[in-house]
């Protein structure tokens, strides 16, 4: 891959086409440039390394030239990344594709000009293409291809596939338009958000909100229309369209609408049944849900947007429990219970529970036990907690998504510096064990790196649930090695 | 809380105020809402109890009247969800303004009128507020509170602390205006979008598409003047506006933009400061970069938008692995290698590999044995697969994020129906081991549910890679149970 031009959407396709095995040269005037773009790929390489666990190929390699023909001879597709000036680009891209090949593909990044236009001086400007990404290019799949007049429908076909290899969702823009579709919706919004601002309506930061806590959410994976679609009840996008139809007079934006004709009211149905797919509206709300949960857990581990609203409830919601022992099924006495039900994302391609979600659940049992004799961010802070050194898992039913879960809680020993664990994981309505969980925890001091003894009244507390669990059988399941027949 | 109207909004309002453990009554002229509303509850439940692992409440009660003012004298806090015609809400809202005591708030959902036109006829409307939320409302945390000219600061705030205990993202809009600020956003996006299907450029799939691969998973935990301080650079909004400003005279929207003067270039700017808190553009990138990731491997178990980009790249890259067997380290000869490295979402709140991913990712060098020797979704799809029936885990050190991981694994033994493997996870440079991991396999015939022989083919292929293993010696850590003395 050629690369003519090496800024933020440069190095950005740069760190993309690397990462699956595309070796790339960068062509740009200014030699200082290399160091930039070794730089971006750097940048990019820590998030790309964890997007995958599937084997990559070697990573490709970059080389750097401030000779435009130098990389336009040697690349087998070429990509302009210049600034968005038309006089600009149509020179540098009728320059590239004088000393390219005839067969060598030439696309432009270009944010809004139109194909047309840029290839009025090429040679072979059969081959080109706007291949518009977005910004991180390593990281959004979205890539616009657009023909102009002069394009052959091989250019638009070979860049997919190209593009595709690359990881990327090709879209193909069937009309030329100044800005292509994305950004027509993005530019409706940005220049709805400068009026705002202007008229001193709200802050950068309060509109911002406006997308992140609500629609931002949903447009992670359904877009307007079929956001609407849902929006409309049974009926979807026709009742949609009837009732917010009278809307559209009013002053909502600054940007008039179209006329509601017939027509229009058709296409628009037309093109969300086609979309839905024959998915009624309840399988698409359940969908909608489904991605709308397991995106706010995400955005809950760091603390961002609707994750850091997420977070602030549960912590007052902890707080209430704490306040309120006793209400709680966790919390009773020296019973240690805790309720949960299987999530819809902890579902292998078996359809049963995977077995990393066994460890994350008995690991929420021991946290709820931790919490329970007064173990919280504050004693972690103060560089003390228990590490799991060992643990045993044994499987004896299975558990799918939906299904009611409890997990039991008893304490098999405790001295000052270790804590003996078993959990058994149950069905929540017939009780049938689903599996057995064992842990050896080790009270260490963090900063030490560590094991350390624990405090008297950490260790008084631990030992009375221990006696209270004591009367109770010793579970038949604890003790065993792998290979042990059953019995 | 009191509901006046029980549509789509109007259940959503009830599911989420169930579900934080406070009661509602529901009121409806039409009897048969007192059905649907709980099917609306009822449907929104599952969604609900998977947001969150904390201890919530016991849930709240649901009732339903066909009279209003039953509902208004019982209420301590009103939200009237009905049609949005002016004339309609302001009679409902007087009407419900007389029954209620004078300290109630009384809310509306109103998508876009303003709260000066909604009070004008209301008894005390110092108390009376737009709260308007988006669909679906049990999932959705934002809503934007709007006071009238009438409105008092204190009902503002109030409602503010109710809303935010059901867990909602409040965010006060300061300055009356049709369509709050969210809808403004929203509608410029949607009248677009009517534009472009009505002149034929683009259908609504594309149009979806156009978003949901690209600025949608932006959007989902950073609005679109936060990325676009990003996408500037290192100056940020100031270079952005430079660079994008002549475009705000191009035709990429229908929508004319405001003239790009000092004043508003200093308040898009300072706003955007003020969003960052310090941060640099570097720690901002990586936080975007962080959560795209998670975003597309959460999408990724739907098989929706950019997640099903990923799965088809991976497939493809696993497939390509197969045929190139040998070029890569997971498949070289009988030696079984998984590389990885410590993703930063793995890391608990003590900054270290959380114990649940250690099984994960013995469960992906499990996976890749099983690819190794011809177990595919082809094979699982046949009706059988090995499941996990015993597991040990022994935690020898530590990972922090970023460290590069090396899974060995080994096959102890291998008869028609268990397979007994053991895996070694050390560290990707220094080789110490992290952890081993030890389990048992039964090989099942998913649809009969129980133990049932392997091929001799594929009984072959793994005792062949048993014989190869067997040439190394038998780890240590292998058949330990838990309180075993190390040694």
């Amino acid at each position: 891959m050629g690369l003519l031009g090496t800024g933020v959407i440069g190095g950005g396709w740069a760190a993309r086409a690397l990462h699956y095995g595309i070796d790339v040269i960068a062509a740009d005037v200014k030699p200082e440039m290399e160091s930039w773009i070794r730089g971006a790929v750097a940048n990019a390489e820590p998030a790309l390394a964890r997007l995958t666990f599937a084997p990559l190929p070697p990573k490709g390699k970059l080389t750097f030239t401030t000779d435009l023909r130098v990389m336009a001879e040697r690349a087998d597709y070429i990509q302009e990344n210049i600034p968005e000036v038309l006089e600009l680009k149509q020179r540098m891209l009728a320059q590239v594709s004088r000393h390219a090949a005839p067969d060598v593909i030439i696309a432009s990044s270009t944010s809004g000009l139109t194909p047309t236009d840029l290839q009025r001086d090429m040679l072979v400007p059969q081959r080109f293409l706007v291949a518009h990404p977005f910004n991180p290019v390593y990281l959004l799949p979205l890539v616009e291809l657009v023909g102009g007049a002069r394009t052959s429908p091989a250019t638009i076909e070979a860049a997919g596939i190209f593009l595709r290899y690359i990881g990327m969702h090709t879209l193909h823009v069937r009309k030329e338009i100044p800005g292509h579709l994305t950004d027509r919706l993005q530019e409706a919004i940005w220049r709805e958000i400068l009026h705002m601002v202007n008229e001193g309506i709200a802050t950068t930061g309060e509109l911002d909100e406006s997308i992140v806590y609500g629609p931002g959410l949903r447009w992670a994976a359904m877009g307007t229309n079929m956001i609407y679609h849902l929006a409309g009840g049974e009926s979807g996008m026709r009742h949609m369209l009837a009732q917010f139809g009278p809307c559209l007079k009013w002053p909502w934006t600054k940007l008039e609408a179209p006329e509601l004709t017939e027509t229009l009211i058709d296409r628009m149905v037309e093109g969300t049944q086609e979309q839905a797919a024959g998915r009624s509206i309840r399988e698409l709300e359940r969908l909608r849900d489904d991605y709308l949960v397991a995106i706010q857990q995400v955005l809950r581990q760091y603390n961002i947007g609707a994750g850091a609203t997420l977070r602030a409830v549960e912590e007052r919601l902890y707080r209430d429990a704490a306040t309120h022992a006793g209400d709680l099924a966790e919390d009773s006495g020296t019973a240690l219970h805790l309720i949960a039900s299987v999530r819809p994302d902890w579902i292998d391609y078996n359809g049963h529970m995977s077995d990393f979600r066994y460890t994350q659940l008995f690991g929420e049992a021991t946290d709820a036990l931790y919490r329970k004799v007064g173990i919280d961010q504050a004693y972690r802070d103060g560089g003390h907690m228990f590490y799991t050194v060992e643990s045993h898992i044994k499987h004896e039913g299975e558990a799918k998504a939906g299904d009611p879960l409890r997990v039991d809680t008893q304490i098999l020993s405790v001295d000052d510096k270790r804590l003996h664990v078993f959990h058994r994981l149950e069905h929540g309505i017939s009780g049938a064990t689903i599996a057995t969980g064992e842990q050896m925890h080790l009270h260490v001091d963090n900063r030490a790196a560590k094991a350390a003894p624990m405090g008297a009244a950490l260790l008084a507390k631990l030992d009375h649930l221990r006696q209270a669990h004591a009367k109770r059988p010793r579970p038949a399941e604890a003790g065993r090695h792998i290979g042990q027949a059953n019995g």
